[in-house]
């Protein structure tokens, strides 16, 4: 960072399904709660980059920059960011390069996603665009399917069990009990995990994250303080098809990401206290852990059978909001509530960093923000 | 700029029905040529933004900015930026903001659309995106209902003829002649204009930009100089729908934008020797020119009656390209396009400034670019 972005306000609807609510009216209310909470007023918000993935299949919408810059009555330039479940974190990098850059002073960056309106399978379909259509797809995959894959191999690999992935979810979805923005706040016991329906081998319908609706809006700027500000926004990418790679256990987007947010945050891994990473899958817990270094490889699952405060490192929370099995996964919403609930885990603790990991596909695209704590 | 941002490497492939290429073929062929006439090479290359508007629509493909960066050995970090047929401009201005923020030196920027793969009727459908899906679309309206419904309104208020009218796309199609990679390139005489098939009163078909297949790229770099660069960047964004607006046959977002520009590059717009504009329809044409300032409220035909060289101001050339309609409008393709041609024009002509006009929707987004050559 050349320069200071302050994270100045935040709000998000609840991740649930909405039936009574269309795109446009869950964005509406995001960004009405994150100009209630900022210091600065909707005239001062220069700037609107809206994380969307798939409102044209769902909504019949596009140009959602210029329906979300139609709520602020100078409606500031706007644009949306993609990249499919990653777009929350690319819409946030795109909004600290503006304000970097100085073409903005303080940017709204709203992520948006309304699924439950068209039916499973062709949210499954759409989903399938955050892969590669002609080599991935076209073999008749969906994301349960190379979640599946991958964590058939991790298993074989890790010699995990099927009892210890059932740790994940578990916790994810105990640690939501007590977020009132979470889809599904309700304790559920590991064995129930994997005797849920079988989705894909050996992943359960718990093990899954769910189709939700809603919206999270942060406001970022250069002009507007805050004890909360952008440490570190770094995006790496990957082979789009998971076909590409020399593995399928280890996503190489984390692992650039991570290095290049910890050099520029300029601190080590022992220094993060909140973790909110992209649990789309139980078993991209795990991998996510390794590869941002927390756990060796094949260990991720020790932070889930071992309270953390018994690991070597200084982290108190991973998915304290419940991450995304738990509070919903309204897919480009995610990267955007993941820095509210970092923000809201570290004034509660007073700790000094937080992470958010968000990624699109099979990690093809990994966005990762560091936020630290004046 | 608070830097210098230069063209370092462009290209395209033809505008057109590539029934026999996919949108990722199309995206590669318009990267190596981008890559092929750069001073750098594809490992110089530290961002990707790719601009799309209907990937998901046409291909089942979102993501494509991990797509693009695929193409390139080191897969450098990417995302995709869209708001509908300014997908290009905004992509190019989120380029712009990551090479002054000192993200990036070197920035590749593709605009590609795959949009013969669907019906006619899957096509209007999603490109009605662009408006407000409560407001427009559930009326009825297309786009050349909408700015059929311009047109009217404008040659009611401007007293504007019919046979005037066909004068644009007839000296659009008469530039594409020479162009090699329009989709079009025959001259059409003015009188066949308005007796082509009626698609929304007053618009004719010959009115209308086609349905394109087609990709574009630019390398943009403060790191490798070239002999133009980026004056300057901005965008302005107006109400989604038509119906919020005071007027409807003038854009403010244009004429926000311009000025903006305008004063971005210190210049004055008799500057400015090249224009590529959106002409998605004729009426169009007329409104942006005068949104710009080169002709009063009512007068933009004057630049389509006489030569240009009679006009008080500087300019040689209005879409010497073909503009949308001739050399076809693959819509998030067309923004990088132009920049591509104005380029070409000023190396030719050795004038200092060029412009390109690329808008969304009914301009609720617009982007405009200046040109400098030293």
């Amino acid at each position: 960072m050349n320069q200071s972005i302050y994270l100045t306000g935040s709000g998000q609807t609840r991740f649930g399904e909405h039936w009574d609510k269309s795109l446009k009216d869950l964005m509406e209310e995001s960004i009405d709660a994150a100009i209630e909470s900022a210091d600065c007023t909707a005239l001062d918000i220069d700037m609107v980059v809206v994380a969307n993935m798939i409102g044209e299949m769902t909504s019949d919408q596009a140009h959602l920059g210029a329906m979300a810059a139609s709520f602020l009555p100078h409606h500031p330039p706007a644009l949306r960011a993609e990249a499919a479940c990653a777009s929350g974190a690319v819409a946030l990098h795109t909004a600290c390069a503006l304000l970097e850059s100085g073409k903005a002073q303080t940017v709204l960056v709203i992520g948006v996603e309304k699924m439950t309106d068209i039916s499973p399978s062709k949210i499954a379909a759409a989903l399938m665009g955050a892969a590669d259509s002609e080599k991935d797809a076209a073999c008749g995959l969906t994301f349960p399917g190379i979640f599946g894959l991958i964590a058939t191999r991790y298993m074989y690999e890790h010699n995990l069990s099927r009892e210890q992935l059932n740790l994940v979810s578990a916790r994810h979805h105990k640690n939501a009990i007590t977020n009132p923005f979470a889809q599904f706040r309700k304790e559920i016991p590991a064995e129930t995990i994997s005797a849920s329906p079988r989705v894909a081998d050996p992943l359960c319908m718990l093990d899954c994250s769910p189709i939700s609706d809603g919206a999270a809006a942060v406001i970022l700027s250069t002009k507007f303080e805050s004890p909360i500000k952008i440490a570190a926004s770094q995006l790496a990418t990957d082979t789009l098809s998971i076909t590409d790679r020399p593995t399928i256990t280890s996503f190489a987007a984390t692992k650039d990401a991570m290095t290049s947010a910890l050099e520029e945050a300029d601190i080590s891994r022992d220094d993060i206290s909140h973790i909110e990473l992209h649990d789309c899958f139980s078993i991209a817990a795990l991998i996510s852990l390794e590869d941002m270094g927390f756990a060796n490889p094949g260990e991720g699952i020790e932070l889930y059978e071992k309270p953390l405060s018994t690991i070597h490192y200084a982290l108190s929370s991973i998915n304290a909001s419940g991450g995304l099995k738990a509070c919903g996964h309204p897919v480009a919403a995610t990267g955007i509530k993941q820095i509210i609930d970092v923000s809201k885990q570290m004034k509660e603790s007073g700790n000094m960093y937080g992470l958010a990991h968000n990624f699109g596909g099979a990690a093809a695209t990994c966005g990762i923000h560091i936020l630290q704590q004046s």
